[in-house]
C-alpha cells in the first residue's frame, strides 16, 4: 500500500513532509477509533484516537470508515480576525472559544508563542562567549534573523534587560570573559509594535507586543525561588503580594551598568507610555507574552501596566491587556490575582500537564484550595499563591509525533507546547495529528522529543561554528559586535510622565 | 603600556590575533627567562621558558633582554622542499630533523595532520541523521569543503570504506534511522594525490596520501581491544601478527552492502595500483595518516602495501612509504616492527605525552622491555606489542595557551597535538608561543582546551542548524544527499593484478 487513506481531511489543506512522516503514520488503528459527532458543531469529528504509528497496523474494513472523509477536523471559524479580535484576546475570557478550539485563537496562541521563543532563539547562551547574555541580533534586524517571523509585520521598539541580585542558575547568564559587554545585565526579550499596514488592518488594531525570556532547560531555578512573597508596592495595597525573586528581577537596578541603569520595570513602562503617546488616536492592544519564568515576568509586567494605569489613551479609553502565558509559575498570591482580575488583566495559560513548572510555588496553599481566601487573610499563611486566568491544559502523551518522554524538560518545553497547541481540537477531542498545520520539526530545536522516526535531529537549532568565522588572514575570530543599545534617550522623560500621572491617579482615588 | 615589546621576533613575521588575545600574553616573566645558545644552530634560541599570562606579570628591565630581539625562535630551512623532500618524508629516520625541529618538517607534519583532520570535520556523527556513518560531502567537494584545504592542490582518489564485526563504540557509527544508507558501512577516510602542478613541482613529486578517520573524543575503545594478536597474513610468515579488533576492521568484507562489498584493504590496495599506473614514470611517494585507531589503520595499511610490493614502480623503482602517525597506539607483535622497518616504511609518531592510547596494546610486553624479543620468540608471550618509527613527544603542559588540563579527551585531542607541533622548537627547546603560526582557535575545535582568556567558544566546529534547511513550503528538513559512490569500477581487476603480482613475487622468493 503505497498511498495511505486519507481518514480525515484537513481544511487547511495540509501537506505534511512526507520524508520524514512514515506512511505508517497515516494509518489509524480502527480498533481505537472512537467517533463522536459533537452536537455543538456538526461539521466536527473527534480525534481522541491517535494514529498508531507501527508498520503492523492494519485496516480490516476500510470502506467502513469512507464516509469520515466528509468531516473535517478543525473547524474553520470564517469571520476575519479584524472583526473578532477583541474575543479573541480574552475579552470574554475565551468563553465558547476553548472547547472546541477555535481556529483564530489557535493560531494566536501559536502566533504569540512564537514571539516568546524567538527570546530563546536569539539568545547568546555560551559562557565562553563575551556576549554571553545579549540577544545576538540588533534590535532592527531582530526578525528578519529569526526566519519566518520577517513576515510578522512588527519592529523592535526596545529591548529588555534585567539585572538581579538573586541566584537564577541557567536563567540569568554571565560571561567567564573579564571584558564582557556588561557584568550585570541580561537580555530579557523586547517590547514590539505591529508597523506593517496591512497586518494592522488584519489584527484590527495597532497591537504592541512584549515578549519576555525565560528558562529553555535546566530548572533548577524552580528549587532556588524563595516562596517568599514581597508586596508589589505598585499600589498603596500592601496585601498585593508577588514573588519576591520575580518581583527582584523585574525592580532592581543598578547604576553603574548602563544596560541595567532602568530596572526592567521603568523600561517597560516608559516605552508603553512612549509607544502609546506615536499611535494615540489609534485603536490599540498590549499582548504580553513569556514562556516559562518569562511568563511570571509578562504577569507581573501586565498587573503593572494596568495598575499604573497605562491601559488607558489620553481619551480615557481602555487598551485591552491580554497575556499570552506558556508554562509558567504561579506569580502573587490570592490578592493579586483578585486584582488582575479586577483590572482586567485576560491571561490564557497553557500548560502542559506533566510539566512541573506551573505547579509551582504554592504548592501547600494554591487557587484549589477552597479556603484560601481564608487561609490568606485571617492566618496570614505567607505561602499562598493563585494562579490568574484561563488555563488551556495539554498532554504531551496524546501526540503521536512525541516520544512519551518523562524528562522534565520537555514537558517544558515551549516548542513541544505550539506543537500541542496546533494539534488541539478541544477538550475530548483528543490531539488531531492529521490537522496540524505546523512543522514538526520545530519541536527537536532545543530538545530530543519527537519520535525518532521522524528522522529530525535533536536540538538541532545551532548557528554555524557558533558564530566563528575565517578572517581575512585565514584565522577563526568572534567577529566583533556592533554595540547594544541601551535605553532610548527620552526613557527618563516618559518614566516622570508615567509616574505623576500615576500620582494623580491616585490623589483622584483618595 | 599599550604595546608589548616583542622578546622573540618571529621569521615568519606572525600576526597573532590581538583580539583574542590579551596583551599581556606577550609578556615574558623575567624570572623565568633561560636564554641557551645552541651550539649547533646559533642563530636559533630557546624558548624553554613560557609567556606568562597574567597583567600583573611586569618587566622589571626592558633593557636587560634587548639584545635578544636579534635572535629567532626557529631557525628556517632555505633549501627548497623538492631538493629535500626524501629526508623529509623519513628517509634518514628524521635524524638531525627533529632537534632543533626542521621547519620543513614542522610543516609537512602539521600538514599532513591536517588531512586526518580533515576526516573529523567531514564525517556525519549524529545517530539521528540517515547519513550517519557517512562523509558529509562528495569526494569532488571534499577539500573545497574544509575552509583552507582547497588550496592544498590534492583531488581524492576514492573514498574508503570498511565494516566491522567487533564492538568499537563512538568510533563505529549506526544511525538510528531504519532506512539508512548502509546498515553495514561506516566512511573510513580517503585516498587522495595531488593533482595541482604547482604543488607537484614544490612537493618534489606526486604524493598520495591516504587517511584513515579515528576517534575524536569516547576512548573507550582502547579498554574494548582484546589485545589478542591476529597473524597478518599478508605475507607467509604467520609470527607477524596485529591486534585482531584493527585486523577486523581492516579486512572483514560485507557481500551484502555496496559500500563493503570490498574490505577497507582491498580498497586501498587496488586504488593504489591504479594510482601508480595512472602516473607510471612519475616520481611517486605514499604518505599515510591517521590519528588514534586511525593512526593503526595508517600503519597497517602502509606494511600491507609494503608487503604486497605494491611501493615499486613497474620499473622496479622504490616508492617511499612515509606514515605521519598521530596520537597511535600499538599495532602489532616485535616481529611486526621489525618487518616494517625491514620493508623501509617510515614512520613518525607524534604523541602528547600525557595521552593514554598510544601506551596501548601491550602495557606489559612492549619495545621498552629490554627482553621482548626473547619473551615473544620463546615464551610465546601472547601479549607483547611493539611501536614502529621515530617518535615525537609533545607536552601539552608546556603550551602557554592551554589548559593544564588532565583530561584524556583533551590530551588524545588532534588539533591540540598540530598546535604543539607548531610551537615546538626541539628536545629542550619547549614550546615557543611566539613563533606560533597556526591559529590557536582550531584548538577548540571540538574539545574544551584553549585557555578562557581567548575567548574561542568550545567545540565550537558545528553546522548551521545540524544541516536542517527551510524548504520552499518553509518546512524544516534535512535535504537529501547526492548518493556516496562506492567502489571505482575497476576496484576488482585493479585488485586481481595486485594478488597476481603478489604471488609471482613470493614464487619467485621461494
Amino acid at each position: 500500500m503505497a498511498s495511505s487513506p486519507k481518514l480525515f481531511s484537513s481544511f487547511h489543506n495540509t501537506t505534511h513532509n512526507l520524508q520524514r512522516r512514515p506512511s505508517s503514520s497515516h494509518f489509524l488503528s480502527p480498533k481505537k477509533l472512537s467517533l463522536q459527532i459533537n452536537p455543538n458543531s456538526p461539521t466536527l469529528i473527534t480525534c481522541s484516537s491517535l494514529p498508531i504509528l507501527t508498520s503492523k497496523t492494519q485496516i480490516q474494513n476500510p470502506l467502513k470508515y469512507e464516509k469520515q472523509e466528509k468531516f473535517q477536523a478543525f473547524k474553520e471559524d470564517n469571520r476575519p480576525l479584524n472583526e473578532i479580535w477583541p474575543e479573541i484576546q480574552g475579552s470574554n475570557d475565551w468563553d465558547t472559544l476553548l472547547d472546541p478550539m477555535n481556529s483564530h485563537l489557535r493560531h494566536e496562541i501559536i502566533r504569540y508563542g512564537e514571539f516568546a521563543q524567538a527570546c530563546y532563539d536569539s539568545f547568546d547562551f555560551d559562557p565562553r562567549s563575551k556576549y554571553c547574555g545579549t540577544c545576538k541580533y540588533q534590535g532592527i534586524y531582530f526578525f528578519e534573523k529569526l526566519d519566518h517571523m520577517a513576515n510578522y509585520g512588527y519592529q523592535i521598539s526596545r529591548y529588555l534587560y534585567a539585572t538581579s541580585n538573586i541566584n537564577l542558575p541557567n536563567f540569568f547568564q554571565r560571561s567567564k570573559l573579564s571584558s564582557v559587554w556588561s557584568q550585570h545585565a541580561n537580555w530579557m526579550g523586547y517590547v514590539a509594535v505591529v508597523t506593517d499596514e496591512q497586518e494592522v488592518r488584519r489584527l484590527g488594531r495597532r497591537d504592541i507586543v512584549i515578549a519576555w525570556r525565560g528558562t529553555v532547560t535546566y530548572l533548577e531555578w524552580i528549587h532556588d525561588l524563595k516562596d517568599i512573597l514581597h508586596p508589589a508596592h505598585f499600589s498603596d495595597d500592601p496585601s498585593i503580594k508577588i514573588e519576591s525573586g520575580f518581583f527582584d528581577l523585574y525592580t532592581t537596578k543598578e547604576d553603574a551598568c548602563d544596560y541595567c541603569s532602568f530596572s526592567a520595570r521603568e523600561q517597560i513602562l516608559s516605552d508603553i507610555k512612549r509607544i502609546k503617546e506615536r499611535y494615540q488616536g489609534e485603536e490599540l492592544s498590549i499582548t504580553i507574552t513569556g514562556h516559562s519564568l518569562g511568563a511570571a515576568l509578562a504577569l507581573l509586567s501586565a498587573y503593572d501596566i494596568a495598575e499604573m494605569g497605562l491601559n488607558y489613551t489620553n481619551m480615557g479609553k481602555k487598551i485591552p491587556i491580554t497575556v499570552f502565558s506558556f508554562s509558567g509559575p504561579r506569580v502573587g498570591n490570592l490578592k493579586f490575582k483578585e486584582r488582575c482580575d479586577e483590572l482586567g488583566i485576560k491571561v490564557l495559560r497553557v500548560v502542559n500537564v506533566h510539566d512541573k513548572v506551573p505547579k509551582v510555588p504554592g504548592i501547600f496553599a494554591n487557587e484549589k484550595n477552597k479556603h484560601q481566601k481564608y487561609i490568606e487573610e485571617h492566618i496570614s499563611f505567607p505561602w499562598s499563591y493563585a494562579h490568574v486566568g484561563i488555563e488551556l491544559e495539554l498532554d504531551h502523551m496524546e501526540s503521536p509525533f512525541l516520544k512519551q518522554s518523562k524528562d522534565i524538560s520537555n514537558a517544558h518545553n515551549l516548542e513541544a507546547l505550539l506543537h500541542l497547541v496546533d494539534g488541539y481540537g478541544g477538550k475530548d477531542l483528543g490531539f488531531c495529528s492529521s490537522a496540524t498545520k505546523r512543522d514538526i520539526a520545530l519541536v527537536n530545536k532545543s530538545c530530543d522529543f519527537l519520535k525518532e522516526e521522524y528522522g529530525v535531529p535533536a536540538y538541532w537549532r545551532q548557528d554555524e561554528n557558533k558564530g566563528m568565522v575565517r578572517g581575512g588572514d585565514g584565522r577563526w575570530i568572534l567577529p566583533e559586535r556592533q554595540r547594544l543599545d541601551s535605553h532610548p534617550p527620552d526613557t527618563a522623560y516618559h518614566l516622570e510622565q508615567v509616574f505623576k500621572f500615576a500620582a494623580k491617579s491616585t490623589l483622584k482615588a483618595l
